[in-house]
């Protein structure tokens, strides 16, 4: 069947089953990771100021190749609506962007904008999302355990508030500890146990409360460890149990069965090896 | 029927199934959030010197309203003394003592009360822990896990007082471990895993010792999260045991079971999509 | 039956069951607690200095009072060898030795014996974990882990070793990695993530190297985490098999039965509850 | 039947089951870990220019013996190729080969080279590896783990990426975010819950978007031991599972089930314990 060129462009493009799909995604993935390593190297100091120039012209190549690939995925999709209002579409979209917006801010007097721009351009890494497969289970679990994670949000939130309060009146400005919003800030570094140490406290009984919220909130912030590991946990009994008997269906056999606990027909247990 | 206003304002109030109480529970929840917020605001200074007044006002607008919302709920409770003396009549009532007991301290001698009256003020961010349903599986496997988290606690403090003891010989006051107390606070920074950073062991052997503490304390800080996600994992099972056969009514069927156990009949069970 | 005082005696200090033993019991834990917290104070310099003398005739007190347990409870043991060599014996001897000690070291040129003992004197606290009847589900599941445990900890010290030596290499003295054996002990603070900030790698190539000694080590100091959670979920589990079947005997139902698997026989499931 | 040396040899080298084997295993054992400590001593500077011709003269010692075992290895193997291109082969290789070749660095010019053959020097300690048969769990579970933890650290990259170049904006060069990379370093410092402090969020913006990184980055970084936890949850459930009917051969016995359930013969089961 004679194909169009737009069929053999949606075929190299969209998938991945012919080797010229595979070598086009290769080639995309090391650009992706070449062009966020430029945009990198070109915000420190002493290589922008010695190899500014060839930096830039990398990031004008690259974004004049993610224009060109923007393009063919919009001319060869078969929903072109569906693809640009699509997650892909718009990242895709939003790794072009802000290289043309800052065009327009060319002028060093908006330094915040050419900042924003630089790293909205960076957020081109987004589109290596798209080659996550082995994501979806960890993705699977996250989403499954995303109401008991707000809860937790929330949960912390309140404990935060309460502590950082009380720390406040302990503590008081002149232990760092300025003002209410900052000992909050300075309970979550200490409950999620980053700990920098910018703001410690200095007072015995700041001691004493400091050292409640880090074992409260240690059991506080094991729950979330808690609620990944038990959704993983079921993710797998999960996969285990889709085992089907090759004869009558049955679904659901116990782990390492050898026969169908229905008709006895030998089971493909994957989970002996 | 005809209702009584008592018995409508009842249902707002109290009730989450009529639009309007729905509707007085999301105005509730964003008063006390503002609530919260400009208590936080006032403590920073470069804002409260500028924008004091106002805040001072919406703090009082805020406590008049809360007051209000009291009074009605006491107003409209069949059992007045059942509310008031429940956990949520407390915090109902501690969100708006703080205010006008701080009419009474508005000399500027009493500053820590002062200080103690605003975070009194704040707490009552334990308002909107009535709205949260989805807590209760958190809250029923933390409350499971009562005793040995307390266990746990006990251990980490002995833990810690021997840990603290040893350093202070090892390292002295000359580097910061100027007693035991203070010992055992960095012991506890440390096993937590929070590592401020404010005192570290400068001698070769306190850092061994140090490193020893770290080794074997990671150990026992797993518990806590071992101890939840056990529990965790058991309340979901529990809740996936519950698939009860819709013609004998026998409960606790296999993960995935297709068929009743006892009689056969086909289950209706949620785990298979 | 006539009881002799030694009878009576043991009933008392060894047994729970008694009122005279409970309230044994409750007051022998608040004086433990009391004289370590006697301890705590006497090494806090502005204490020490202004209520030392009352500390220190505290402190004698205590002594005396554990003199008295250690030989009353020799005194009523049937089997006293057995006491004096057991766990509990021993701490209890721990408990009254070094203030005795102490007098021979009066003589303030021997201060590093002098915090010695005073360490050793505050390691009464272990006297406490008799009364810990609740930590046997957690000692047993750390006890069951032991030898995972042994292993994670060789492997961490392989680990860090490693990665110390590659740091001294990159970092170099100049940077604080004065040394391999120091390297190590920054190496073991970064991958428990306690993190002091004492030592930090100040050139790029080390902070690539520390980035992904932190996500290495991540993932190998999740593995206690996992242990324990594994070991204490397979404890629970263990707990629950132990349902009985009243008729038969039968062991080991299926969590949430109402029926022996065996006989038919109802069960007294606890789990539903 | 008479053995000839290479086969005596081979029997006590490479065997364990011999008290020749296993006298040979522990001495092996102990000379690495002196070897090991040996070379840490060195590069502390005070010990190194006290007792370091005595350190030196135990290198060469230790070198001398790694090779002779090294020639002996490869002399009593039965296929010399295999052991010589296997790993543990490589790491004995690698454990005498720097020293060597530090003889053509003797010269001080080159002193990077001289440091990186003492690291790699140290890397001997990886000929302990071989003896750690119970890290066969532990490792089984990492491995069975390793394509969701290679998503993971991308994951962790991607994050870390969106953050560090967030955060790059928000504080910018003048608050020590100098760099993106620097700060996608500080963010994978700040998610890992190490926190150095060597970087901090100086202005309130950084400090919100910082403590959203720490409660989001803690929930990915919960996956990592989630997944160690499953993995190893199940590798214990795998091993119980592996219960045998000593009649008719089948596995897969329900946990503490006393009779099989296929033939009914009793079952020795190691959990009843």
């Amino acid at each position: 069947m004679a194909e169009t060129l737009r069929e053999r462009l949606y075929t190299v493009i969209f998938g991945t089953d012919t080797p010229a799909g595979k070598l086009f995604d290769v080639v995309l993935i090391y650009t992706i990771l070449l062009s966020v390593a430029a945009l990198m190297l070109d915000s420190v100091e002493g290589i922008s100021q010695h190899v500014g120039l060839y930096l830039k012209l990398a990031e004008w190549t690259f974004t004049a190749l993610f224009t060109l690939e923007y393009a063919i995925r919009i001319y060869c999709s078969p929903n072109r609506w569906r693809y640009i209002s699509s997650v892909y579409g718009i990242v895709d979209l939003l790794s072009i962007l802000p290289s043309y917006l800052g065009l327009f801010f060319a002028d060093v007097t908006y330094l915040l904008i050419i900042r924003l721009l630089r790293v909205l351009r960076i957020f081109r890494v987004l589109k290596l999302i798209k080659y996550l497969d082995e994501a979806n289970v960890l993705i699977r679990a996250l989403f499954q355990a995303r109401r008991k994670i707000s809860v937790f949000f929330f949960v912390v939130m309140v404990f935060a508030t309460i502590f950082g309060s009380i720390m406040y009146v302990v503590e008081g400005p002149a232990n760092g500890f300025t003002s209410i919003p900052r000992s909050i800030y300075w309970t979550i570094v200490t409950i999620t146990t980053v700990g920098y140490g910018d703001i410690t406290p200095q007072t015995p009984l700041g001691q004493v409360v400091a050292s409640l919220a880090m074992l409260t909130g240690y059991s506080i912030i094991a729950v979330p460890t808690g609620i990944v590991t038990a959704e993983l946990a079921r993710e797998m009994r999960h996969d285990e149990l889709l085992i089907k008997c090759p004869n009558c269906g049955k679904k659901g056999h116990e782990h390492a069965a050898d026969y169908c606990s229905r008709c006895g027909s030998e089971l493909d247990n994957p989970s002996e090896d």
